[in-house]
């Protein structure tokens, strides 16, 4: 009988994982499963298509099904929602597909990514209160912004996409209020940064409210009207978006009796393996481990789902590759602001038992006498005694992503400040001064270790 | 007595030497002879002096002879050329300052540069006729612009500074073209990349002649007129600016017994100790090792000497820094096209005894539905049998820095093909796609290790 192999998911993880599996094996059969109607979906950028940088949805789509079968022979299911998994006859049952039906599989990838985290208080049957996570999300709230004609919307939730869907509603002449609970947005950013990006941000019409979420919804006639913040506030609003996070889509594993780690994310080995060597698991369902502390987080991003689905992929047809880990790196744009970071910040130093110090140091990204340079904000965490590099975060203008990315591989090489110092890094004036921001963070740097 | 360092040229190596040496020891004499009447020249900035980006001369200047003296209590002799090392009563001669005299050092810092190096039957005398080297070349070319009205100009080498000056000077209206003897501009960027540049420079109406050098010029009244390509053609021409490479200026080590080396350069150790060890050298003077070989190279940047002259300062103080070695990273921008490269091209490692393969990919720098994307093309020289990358070419929008300072990281880390591809990179669609275009560098890389 052929091998098949059945992947739940049809987004980066699981794509990637029958893609690469197909590339190391011509001759097994490869299924995906996915429960709702699209796959592949970039969903990264739901943000700039509800800001009509993206008008077709298709310009979203990486790779649709029918192409899937024609030019790698994968049958993909939409619209197919797997219900459990059944270890001792190593079944899936899946419904909603062709009535119910028992699918057998040799392997098993679990790629069935995460949901967003809201309040019991909100109900997404609400005319107006959205998480904005897949297609049928983001075409939702567009809709709705149309038909509604929305003035002022909600962002509940001050990380990374809460500031990019604020930006993108912003620039579409919508009133933008953020909502954050703890006492400041980015939460993985240093004081000063915050700081910096929030006057930005606000100085480009959009408000911050901190140490300020909501603990209502008020709701007429089937749509939102307002909201009461936890501070008894009653704001009118037309429109709320949640973006509090996500939770790894586990229940199904977790159910097969497979091992559940951190924050409900799915136990992986090095390999991919679950607790059942026949079961893999990647992307946003799983606990993943942090390179530096070697410790368990959970950092849904679609780079990690994208390389963890290609090694299950190849480990599925017999390659043996390890999955070395995150460093959380992350970055994005709000306005003229890139902002990016990567490692552990100092508080996470601290807590996994380093003796961390920072600096700060800022720098024009090209020669001083170079026309159109702009500034570079770099931090940099690092151990006191040996002057490791531990973390990054730098705010500026885009060539902050390329230095990040610098100390990214910095860090997985253990460098210290000394060695980052010695780095021969490209030099003319119209890129960079002739130290490069980054050397002139880790010359700071080297006057803290030791002492 | 007061300890003395004597330090020969003041610019980037030289003063970065004093600075840091006065930084580690407040009680110590520091003299910095400079033969020419400025110091401290970004002379990286010339091109675009000349190209009027840059209108006062003093914006080239990074600090001035006061403030030296004033804040850092360095005393800078301009105007005073040193002509002799007198190693056995460790005294430098100094002419042309007041007198002659001689002048006693503890320790001695050669940072005599570089100078461009010309051909016997250019006779730089003649108007018209210049190199770019310091802030009184770039004077002189802008003077002579201006009161000549200069509508057609020759630059002689297609290096990069070749390159910058051409942009500079076609985008002030003057016809350039650029002259180069060898087969191809930029002698070590891939053949793909160059033809790539070359068709934009061409497009942005600068004329390359290659295989063409100059085998004589016409002059008239004392004036330049014309040249005379190897080609045997006579070209009118106005202005030639000749920028076919450096000689380190290491006479005056020869002259006192130092050991020079590979190009001329002086021979330093790991502490850029001379053959005495009383007298170090740092910058274009010096030979240079590269990092990935081990062997001796000739490639001088303002990075470097900045960096070596900083090391000196700190070995003279009693500090015992080691120079690890260049890896010989350039980028320039010419037009649109940024072009970097780090490490060894293929012709270089394979005569360095590696076996090499490379491979070339074209990836937007942003995420595909995200406006305003450019291409990056990125090369990977790699050995074919461990993975090991051994340099990288890039070519593209300004982001190739970034990514090539990424290699620059991961090539001194020692790292593989497959080390590249698992690195934790930033994404967000306005920086990068999904799969960072080094990503898919390393991913296409490792398909033709072992084999």
């Amino acid at each position: 009988m052929e091998k098949h192999i059945v992947v739940i998911g049809g987004n980066a993880a699981g794509l990637s994982a029958a893609s690469r599996a197909r590339r190391g094996n011509k001759n097994i059969k490869i299924s995906v499963f996915e429960k709702t109607e699209n796959i592949s979906i970039g969903a990264c950028g739901l943000p700039y298509f509800l800001g009509n940088m993206i008008n077709e949805k298709e310009d979203l789509v990486a790779i649709n099904a029918e192409t899937l079968k024609k030019k790698r022979n994968i049958d993909v299911y939409t619209g197919c929602k797997v219900t459990a998994i059944n270890r001792d006859n190593k079944t899936i049952t899946v419904s909603s597909c062709n009535g119910k039906e028992d699918i057998r599989y040799d392997s098993l990838v679990i790629a069935t990514g995460a949901s967003p985290i809201i309040p019991e208080f909100a109900d997404v049957n609400t005319e107006g209160i959205y998480t904005l996570r897949n297609l049928e999300d983001g075409t939702a709230i567009k809709n709705y912004i149309r038909k509604n004609n929305v003035k002022k919307a909600a962002i509940i939730g001050g990380g990374l996409i809460g500031l990019e869907v604020a930006e993108q509603l912003s620039i579409n002449d919508i009133e933008v209020t953020v909502f954050e609970l703890s006492p400041k947005i980015l939460g993985f950013i240093n004081d000063n940064y915050v700081q910096m990006l929030l006057e930005h941000i606000e100085a480009n019409g959009i408000k911050v409210l901190t140490n300020n979420g909501i603990q209502d919804i008020l709701v007429e006639d089937g749509r939102v009207t307002g909201l009461v913040t936890t501070k008894e506030e009653k704001i009118d609003i037309d429109l709320i978006v949640f973006s509090i996070g996500v939770k790894p889509n586990s229940r199904i594993a977790e159910d097969a009796g497979l091992e559940i780690g951190y924050k409900g994310g799915i136990v992986v080995d090095d390999y991919m393996r679950t607790s059942d060597k026949s079961i893999y698991s990647a992307g946003d369902c799983v606990q993943m481990k942090n390179i530096i502390t070697n410790t368990f987080t959970y950092v849904p991003l679609g780079t990690t789902a994208n390389k963890q689905g290609k090694l299950v992929g190849a480990n599925i047809v017999g390659e043996n590759q390890k999955f070395r880990g995150i460093l959380s790196s992350q970055v994005t744009k709000v306005f003229d602001f890139y902002i990016a970071s990567t490692g552990l910040t100092i508080e996470q130093a601290r807590n996994n038992g380093y003796n961390p110090v920072s600096i700060s140091i800022t720098k024009n990204d090209k020669a001083s006498y170079y026309v159109g340079g702009k500034e570079n904000h770099i931090y940099l965490v690092f151990e006191r005694t040996t002057g490791k590099i531990l973390g990054a975060q730098a705010i500026g203008s885009e060539s902050v992503a390329g230095r990040i990315n610098v100390l990214v591989a910095a860090i997985t090489a253990n460098m210290t400040v000394n060695d980052l110092n010695e780095l021969d890094l490209v030099y003319a004036p119209p890129v960079a001064p002739v130290y490069d921001p980054l050397l002139i963070a880790a010359s700071q740097a080297i006057k803290k270790v030791n002492k």
